[in-house]
Parts: structure tokens; sequence; C-alpha cells
């Protein structure tokens, strides 16, 4: 923002604070993600009444209001960005202001004027739960300011995996690149191929039994659980061919009166995070019953600790030529 | 990219190269877009045959390779993104490499080794045309290189304007604020408002005839006419209720031996440009046969150049007061 001569600095500042405002409206009205965190909280008043909140990432500050009219004491919400701005003036506006306190800051940075918060909730997650998440910061909020006790909203999630059939859509993001109006773009499909697409797929489309890859209690883990490498073993459902894994989380919020949880699977509702879908380089042909042995590794990459290095290898035994294959590819979100 | 201890730079390359591709790709399956380019080109042989071809803006290098396949001497490729380098795999994989050479830089850096071109192609527009466009590049290349009596492909624009009928979508991106869960946040209603969006609209939206704004013929305009206020008069078809004014524009290869136009309006067929709806902050209850008279005017933020305000004010009788209404509202894409 620069002031000028023309007196428009608090123009500019409201342009410029609408400018990064479409993923704040995409979230509000992810109706499975706010309703999920709306009825945790306002459904159980008995955990927030008189209670100290924590807000991590509070965007708008819509969190903070449910917790402020679950009757929390008072509630502190941090945000980098500058929608802190816009969220001061909505709470305001619903006359919350004597009760929530918004912060523009880092968490690592910031100093709450209290010791200890009795609840954190924040809604951190990304793509794929990891990509550009908060999580850690999250758990920075909670070694730094949780009680003894204290309890956070969200405090389960776990990531989970399938292969898909998905013929189709392979060959308009992948096969494209052999013939663009004639000429031969090939050189781009590898890099086509390791790319993650973040997308909704048909449940139709999944053929094996998914499973869950990995789970994170939010009250144990550390930033290092965020880097890992798991096993999964996928069972074919019916004969069919594979062209991807899939891969979605469940969100559990387990202290409340009757726990709730929400999923981004292909088996329910849309949510704005869809799903992830890792192409595989080679056509799996699985027979019913018959098995995909592989593992899964996550670790954020060296150049920019918010992108994703996601290395997937499995083994499978071909039917057609009898002999088992084994393939890995590292994707990367970014 | 950072070298680093693993070695990982020239994968870090090509992870990096992917990450902005999206743009590419979207613009490459936009056949409204490509073909028409690929038609004005190929179909005209006899203006390209033996000349030197400058592509303002080459991206992966599609125009560049249709010129050298329609019998072009030399294409020279300019781009100042790191696609230069995917271009460059791809001119060489399809065999073209004598016949295209591609220099990362910008426009105005960069010094070609021929004093002038014959032919300038460039694919240069944006979302209203002149949103984020490339045109004043093209404009710096002209003047520097073009020979006299070169071409220049495409070489006409015009933007339209017509008022449309949408109630249900401004409802959803207007008066959702109103109410968020319970809550008021209204304060971003004048927000959301100044913000056009993007989108593709229904033909039967159209309540008044489109007319055209301004015409922009490329062997003439200079970069101050960029920046313009136009007056337009918009009929209506039909009793209806006006929720915004809509926005497009055409584009025309007028020296073709028989020339090609292509639209961006919601009469035809999709384009990755969609439409710009820029709503007002009325509802206005117009009479078959009325008008609308306004203005529009556009032109660079003194902020950020690549940034657009646009004004549109305008007056209409307003049959249910019986009174003379007016309006004028800054809109800003950014």
């Amino acid at each position: 923002m620069t002031d000028n001569a023309n007196g428009m600095s608090s123009k500019d500042y409201y342009f410029d604070s609408y400018a990064h405002f479409g993923i704040h409206e995409e979230m509000l009205k992810d109706e499975v993600r706010t309703n999920s965190y709306r009825l945790s909280i306002i459904q159980n008043k008995h955990l927030f009444k008189d209670k100290i909140v924590l807000d991590v990432g509070c965007g708008t500050g819509i969190l903070s209001m449910f917790a402020a009219k679950a009757g929390a004491k008072h509630v502190y919400g941090i945000d980098m960005s500058n929608i802190i701005g816009q969220a001061k003036t909505i709470v305001k506006d619903n006359g919350l202001s004597d009760q929530i306190t918004l912060i523009q800051g880092k968490m690592e940075d910031v100093e709450l004027p209290v010791d200890k918060v009795d609840i954190i909730i924040s809604e951190w997650m990304g793509y794929f739960l990891l990509y550009e998440s908060m999580l850690d910061t999250v758990l920075v909020a909670r070694d730094k300011y949780l009680a003894p006790g204290g309890l956070i909203f969200p405090d389960k999630a776990t990531i989970y995996i399938t292969a898909i059939e998905d013929a189709e859509y392979r060959e308009e993001k992948i096969g494209f690149w052999d013939n663009v109006y004639g000429f031969n773009y090939s050189s781009l499909k590898a890099l086509a191929l390791k790319e993650p697409l973040v997308d909704t797929v048909d449940v139709n489309s999944v053929v094996t039994e998914p499973v869950a890859l990995i789970d994170f209690d939010l009250y144990t883990v550390k930033k290092e659980d965020l880097t890992f490498d798991r096993p999964f073993e996928l069972q074919a459902r019916r004969n069919d061919f594979i062209h991807g894994f899939l891969a979605w989380f469940d969100i559990g919020f387990t202290c409340c009166h009757k726990p709730i949880y929400f999923t981004t699977g292909p088996h329910a509702k849309y949510t704005h995070w869809k799903q992830t879908v890792f192409y595989t380089p080679s056509t799996i042909a699985l027979e019913q019953g018959a098995k995909i042995a592989g593992h899964l590794s996550c670790a954020p990459t060296v150049a920019n600790p918010r992108d994703l290095d996601i290395t997937i290898g499995y083994e499978y035994f071909d039917v057609h030529s009898q002999q088992t294959s084994k393939e890995e590819v590292t994707y990367r979100m970014n």
C-alpha cells in the first residue's frame, strides 16, 4: 500500500484487502467445513463456558465468533494476513469486540496477554491435509499456550489412500501432451505426471478398499511426525484398471459430547479440499481380490518447506505378464 | 532455484518449471483461442512464406511453431518466463530449432539479431481484454521492430458491453455477506461489489442489446489509448431487471485471405477468458425499449499498472419511482 498524492491510501487498502479474499469466501461457503466447526463449538457450550480460547489463523474471525457465542470468557484470534483488518470490523459489527481480541502476526512471535489458554481452535488443513497447512503453527501454539488438560478443536486427522480407475481424465491431463495441435509436447508429460492433481473424483472410480495411511492426534503429534513413510496394502473390489492413487483426509472433534467428524473423501459431500490424485506411470490391471503393496513418504521440500515431496512406491502382480512389477514416483505439491 | 548438497537442482528445476504450467495448459486447451491463431497462420502461408516473424510472449512456443510450419524463414520467440526452457525442448523435439530462436527476457530489453521483422504474432489478451494484458509490450515490439507494411496477428480487438439479469448469482456473491452462519459480514459487501467477477454468463441473462464500447487497431493504437473513457447506450430487449453490466471482447485477424474473428461473448463457445461482470449497487427495473445511458472509463491503477480501475457511471429512468436515477461505481481488477 503506497500513500499517494490523491489521498487514495484508505481506498487502496479496501481494494487490496479484498484481493485475496476469494479463499475466505470459498472456505466460508464450504458448509461441510464450517458447519462441522460450528456444531462442534456451539453444541458444546459446557466446554466453552468461561474459557480462554485461542484461534490460530483466525481469518475473518468466524471460529472466534462461534466460540464467543458458545460462552467463552475471551477469545484471542491470531492471523498473519491483512484479513485481520476486516475481521476486526466484522467482530465489531457483531458486537463481540469486548469478547474477542484479534492480533495480526506470526504465532511464533505474538505475545498473548495470558500465559495459558483452555482451548485452541484452528482450521489449519491444506490439500492432502498437509500442503500449505498451518499444523506446525498449531503445534507451536499448543506447546507454548495450551494449559494442562486443555482442549484442541479438532483433535484428530487421518489421511486415507486408495487406487482409482481414471482413464479418461488421465488421458486429458497426461496423454494430451502427446499431440498438441499436431506438435509433440511429450517433454511435458513427465512433469505433468509428477504434479498431484487436486480435484473431485467420482466414488465409482474407486477400485480398491480405502485404507487409513496415517493418524494424527493433535494432543501428541510433533513437528517431526509430519515427515513420515508409511506402508499400505490395497485390495481390489473388482476387476479393473488402475491409473492412479487417491488420497483424502478425515477430521475429528472427539472431545465433543457427541464426537463430530467430517470427511473430504469421494464418498461424501463436496469440500473445497476435494481429493488428491497421484497418476501412476503405468496402467495397472488388477483382478478382484488382488493386492497392491506400497508405501507413501511425505516430507517438506528442501527448497521450500511449504511444498511437499510425496513418494509413492508400490508393487503388484501383473496378470497379463504373470510377473511382479515395481514402480516408484516422487511427486511434488507446489 | 537453489542448488543444494543433494544435487537436486535439475530436479528442482523440472518441478518448478511445471508449477506455473496450469495457465499454459488452460490456454492451449482453449480451442477457440488456439485454433483461431492456428487457422489464421496455417491458412495464410502466402503471408508467412520466407518472412521474419516475432512472437511476443511465446509461452510454450505454439504460435512460433505454427508460423514455422507456415513457411516463415525465421521466428523469434520472446518470453520473460522460465517457460522458455520448456519451449526450447518442445521446439527441438519438433525439429524446428533451426527455424525458431527462443529468447528469455523482457521485450523492452531484448536485442534481436535482426533490425526489422515482417510479422508480429502475439497472444497478449487478458480478462476484460486489458487486465494483465501484454498489449503494451506488443506495442513496444511493433514500434521498435515491425518493418513498414509489416503485419500483426491479430490486428483488431473490440470490447463489448451489455446489461444482464443475474439475481441468483448476485445474491450468492454479494447478498451472502448479509448473514454468514448467523453473523453480519455486511462490511464485506461493498468490497465484493467493487471486484469485477470473471465468469461465464448464460446468454439468456443478457437483457440489453450489446454495443461495441471501444475498438483497437493494433497498427495505430498507442499506449495512452489504453486509458480511455467511452460513452455507451444500452436498450432493453424485454421487460426485466438489471443486476450488472457484462463486458467481453472480440479479436480479429483481418489481413488473412479470409478474415478470421473470434468472440469471448456469452453467445458463443466457452473461452478461458469467460466474460467480466460488474454488479450494480441497485437493481434496475427496465421496460422493453428503455435505455441506460452511461460511460465506462478504464485506467491502470496508480499503485500497480498491471491492475485496472474501471469506472462505470450510468443513468436510467426508474419506472416505479418515475424519476431519473444516477449511479457511478469504480471497480478494481486486481
